[in-house]
């Protein structure tokens, strides 16, 4: 059988980065395309690249731009020919850095630039994606055992506590925690649609804990020691959640340690 | 005490028109403040003015834009000094006029179009408006005894059921159920943000049933007679409902019949 390919975009940095190295270290002989905005700057994923050679490929890929989108996964599909995994990573607080602490902070294109890349861009990907998708393997998660509930790909969305409204005791950080809601219900959407006819695709949202990584770095002092994640901890917890998925798990939020994340 | 003030976004046709009608008849002598883009288009709302002298407003507002927002806002300030409700009705189901029937219709484009109505308006609506709200007299709804804990206005954005993530099992209109999952979170994040401090402001969504309106119109040969109500009837529901809210009922998504929607 070929070896399974996963995608992950946003993975210059932080998560998606981890992601990446996480697939080439523990899922030997799995390739990786790794998609970012601007390759060139991308000098880790670089790095990557030389270490594991013939395994690691980069797309230039501004989850903002359909076009973009759509002429990646044409590249994939001359290239690859199917998909096993998608991982969409890249996210943004909001363009200024930093959540909303009240209303005064809200602004219409503040919200719809959050919006975009978090939200758009992943359900984006689904659309371009999942015909490839559909033609995996089905070389990640844990396959059931009847043939007609197997299932081809995995679409990991990577979401976050705050985005679940009946978890929202808090408040603020509108246009994340609207975008990650949004984000939620494109998964459950998704699920559904890819889930209905075969072959089967498995739609998630993982919520990673709270990382040490640009996006959180504003707010790393307000955060216990134990509970900041390290990139390397967060990604090898939720990968381990890949593992276990299929069917049975499709259309739902877990959280890093496979507990369930309400809506 | 001053009349009531009630500010309703959307009021041109529809729901938001018939909210107009049944505060003007039901509410005497509460002021109603209609915004809709085109006001010299609103044929409709032009003859409630004429039949309710002095009790009916109407000001030019496209909830896309953040300075028309601006500017009502601080028309409503000079004019009233306060507003009691206000009713956030403006949606579309997608720019096409139909919602995506699969992932296939789902464009980046459509996707922002629908969020910036249904979602981005309200919540900067509610950005502008709040500090009105909370010079409110609490006109609306039903006050508790508790003096600390009466509210002084009230906000409520028209949701969907099929913005709800946990009753989704239909798929399908991504656009739609996204901006409305996402509005329901605005909701949940005003209600804490605008409940924390005196004066206090409610914040719900209400889910009007499938209405007999131009939004679901393409679609009303698959409801049966019995569930598609007049939106006389469905504005009558909701105003049941908002004549029961208070601090206790604040931060929930309600049905027309006054359960309780599921995030």
């Amino acid at each position: 059988m070929a070896a399974p390919v996963a995608l992950i975009q946003g993975a210059s940095r932080g998560l998606g980065l981890e992601f990446c190295k996480h697939i080439l270290k523990n899922k030997t002989p799995a390739a990786v395309i790794a998609t970012c905005r601007d390759p060139d700057g991308a000098a880790e994923l670089r790095g990557l690249v030389g270490r594991h050679p013939g395994r690691l490929t980069v797309l230039g890929l501004d989850v903002s731009r359909e076009e973009d989108i759509r002429g990646a996964a044409e590249r994939v599909r001359e290239g690859f020919g199917r998909l096993d995994l998608i991982v969409n990573s890249s996210a943004m607080l909001h363009p200024s850095g930093k959540g909303e602490t009240s209303l005064r902070d809200v602004t219409a294109q503040g919200i719809i630039a959050t919006l975009t890349t978090n939200t758009v861009g992943p359900l984006v990907m689904a659309k371009y994606f999942a015909p490839l998708l559909q033609k995996g393997g089905g070389g990640f998660g844990a396959q059931l055992a009847e043939k007609a509930r197997q299932h081809s790909g995995i679409i990991v969305n990577i979401t976050a506590k705050v985005g679940s409204i009946g978890d929202n005791g808090l408040g603020g950080w509108y246009s994340y925690r609207m975008s990650k809601a949004a984000l939620n219900m494109a998964t459950r959407n998704l699920s559904i649609e890819l889930g209905r006819s075969r072959p089967r695709v498995v739609c998630v949202s993982l919520h990673p804990g709270t990382v040490n990584t640009d996006l959180s770095r504003p707010y790393h002092r307000n955060v216990p020691q134990d509970k900041l994640f390290s990139a390397e901890h967060s990604v090898s917890c939720l990968m381990g959640i890949v593992d276990t998925l299929n069917m049975e798990k499709t259309g739902k939020a877990y959280n890093w340690d496979g507990t369930e994340l309400p809506w």
